[in-house]
């Protein structure tokens, strides 16, 4: 394709072209004194992006993947687990725990809206045998653009003996989260998100009480066995072959992290955000997600009135070469989707809000060309030589 | 690295440079109309490579991970299956469907043999209730360099009920396979190995009885459901986010595939089989496996009386840069296993061989120079344009 296209999606993300030019190293033998320096780089990488001293072990997944180890290591079938769900990734989480023989308490929260501390709160008090195993959580919920409050919840999770799992595929890297401090038993993250590489791997930290919950683990398993993975990383490799273009992909990736630092990258996201829902305000429309629990990764919007969000985006994409991201599941046609995570800058959001400024125009909705990306001009104006 | 060095391993293999490039194309939507194009294109490809009309699955995993989905997806905890081991990865297959349940009647013959179809037979005979649900069986066993009979095994395999479950990790691509006229019912391979691209995908064929099969399956499944991706593959999507690289370096292999043909294909591994064995036995050393078992992926090699076979590895890989694998389990440091599959042409196997001969010098065993690469030489000529 020769039209510069615009990848503006919750993963995957755009990525740099020195990391791009990474993964074509050629191949090497996965059991051999190359890969194992290799290994041993980028877990202490992942492990400065996760700021955690607990492990963290690299699985050959998608996020998905990552999910999944999450379960059937650490629970076993009959285990009670409490799945809190405010989007399309924590019904996922709670089924792949349904599937593997846990019993769900499952509460759900409307889908934009984040979990409700109070509610959590009272269902573990309400636990007074201390049932629950494991409490599930998305951080970042892709499908809403709504970020929980780990912190909050790990403070309410406080001593009941329940591990704290959590989904963080599109928030780790994005948005600070402190495993150690906060609480956080198993954090799952995958590459194609706030790591700027392309998918093909999912990473977990394991905290020592979730492995000593894993030494009781009767959940069938073999290729997502984290023992196993633990072991080999020892001596410097994995337990199958892994995706190698990937890990020269990530060691490049890191790079990037270090040369920045975590305080940058944060900063850099929320500045992102804050443009894109400033001039997301400014056209008129509507984000999802109230400020307060809007994500740094991705901000959904609803569709104008009379205009369907599948028209919007296919405008974007046929005419502009802008790709974002629908609605998923009751949320189809209603809202659109605008990714900014991974590669992305800020004139790269000035490009989509133009793009939109049109599509929307000539899709009935009343704009005024510029509106938005004023909206955009003042935010990268207003923090200039803080990022 | 500056120096160049020979992966003479069964995988991860050398991957021809047209295909690293391939890998570093910008990423795409994997939920958009180039995604589509890409998956419905490189399925027809490795369709075209597996010789069958059979349904072909692209898995985000290692070929593990696609042993692993051979199992879950056809199996119930409590089926009686049959596990047929020559080798490591017999055994994995063995464990992998014990941790989910299965029972496992497990015959293991000699590593370094193929299995005795006499022996099968006798046990299948002996099922006169037709217990068994499958029959789990390794094409090419990667930790001894022997290859299998499926079509002979299909043919015993007969009219019982079981389902013949096929690891063919390093061995499809590389040998013939014909799944649909053998009656293999489930065939699983991964990229790194006949498809000469970077490890991060596994394959899956499923015959009509196998789909049968999955519908009763009773095993937990979530990331390894096949039924899933079908019918997200119907669609032009894959269930979860898939590794891009992969696939766009899989689009420029399989052109590969297309412009040779698979008889070409399959008549150069043979060639490069050829002339390993026979440059290995002019020097006096002894292949592991019989010529008429011997695989045409990677050759294993008693390591000579008084030498260790790490020795002989570790001399290869620092002073000349080749390298080649070791024994596995009971075989440590008694076998050597030279690679010659993927992108590995027949001056490879003289470098490698030249290198072989002057380390093996070095180490003490009695070499005349030139005395294995003549042998390579010689097969070489003899089939000059023919391959």
């Amino acid at each position: 394709m020769y039209e510069k296209e615009y990848l503006m999606l919750p993963g995957p993300t755009p990525v740099p072209p020195r990391v791009l030019r990474a993964l074509s190293e050629p191949l090497i033998n996965h059991r051999g004194p190359s890969f194992k320096k290799l290994i041993e780089d980028v877990t202490e990488g992942i492990r400065y992006v996760y700021q955690t001293k607990h492990d963290v072990l690299i699985l050959p997944a998608s996020g998905t993947g990552g999910m999944e180890a999450s379960i059937v290591n650490f629970l076993s079938p009959g285990d009670k687990v409490l799945a809190l769900s405010i989007g399309a990734f924590g019904d996922r989480y709670a089924t792949i725990a349904k599937n593997y023989g846990c019993i769900v308490d499952k509460v759900d929260f409307e889908w934009g809206t984040a979990i409700d501390l109070d509610v959590v709160k009272a269902q573990l008090d309400a636990d007074v045998n201390q049932e629950y195993k494991a409490i599930l959580v998305t951080h970042n919920e892709t499908s809403t653009g709504v970020c929980n409050d780990l912190e909050g919840l790990g403070n309410i999770r406080g001593d009941h003996p329940a591990l704290l799992l959590v989904d963080s595929v599109s928030g780790l890297g994005v948005m600070d989260v402190r495993p150690d401090e906060w609480g956080l038993d198993v954090v799952v993250t995958a590459a194609q998100k706030g790591f700027m590489i392309p998918p093909g791997l999912a990473f977990i930290s394991v905290s020592p009480k979730a492995w000593e919950a894993y030494a009781e683990s009767k959940a069938p398993k073999f290729y997502w066995d984290l023992g196993s993975a633990k072991k080999f990383l020892e001596k410097g490799q994995t337990p199958v072959t892994p995706a190698l273009p990937q890990y020269t992909g990530l060691r490049e990736a890191l790079k990037i992290f270090q040369e920045k630092g975590m305080d940058y990258m944060f900063a850099k996201q929320l500045y992102l955000r804050d443009m894109t829902r400033a001039a997301v305000k400014a056209l008129g429309l509507k984000p999802l997600a109230e400020d307060a629990i809007s994500s740094a990764a991705v901000t959904a919007v609803w569709a104008p009135d009379g205009i369907e969000a599948k028209a919007i985006n296919k405008k974007m994409r046929e005419e502009y070469n802008v790709v974002l991201a629908g609605g998923q599941k009751q949320l189809e046609n209603k809202i659109f989707r605008i990714g900014h995570l991974g590669y992305v800058q800020h004139l790269d959001i000035l490009a989509t809000i133009g793009a939109l400024e049109m599509c929307l125009q000539e899709l009935g909705y009343p704009v005024v060309l510029g509106q938005g990306t004023k909206a955009v001009q003042e935010v990268i104006m207003s923090r200039k030589g803080i990022i």
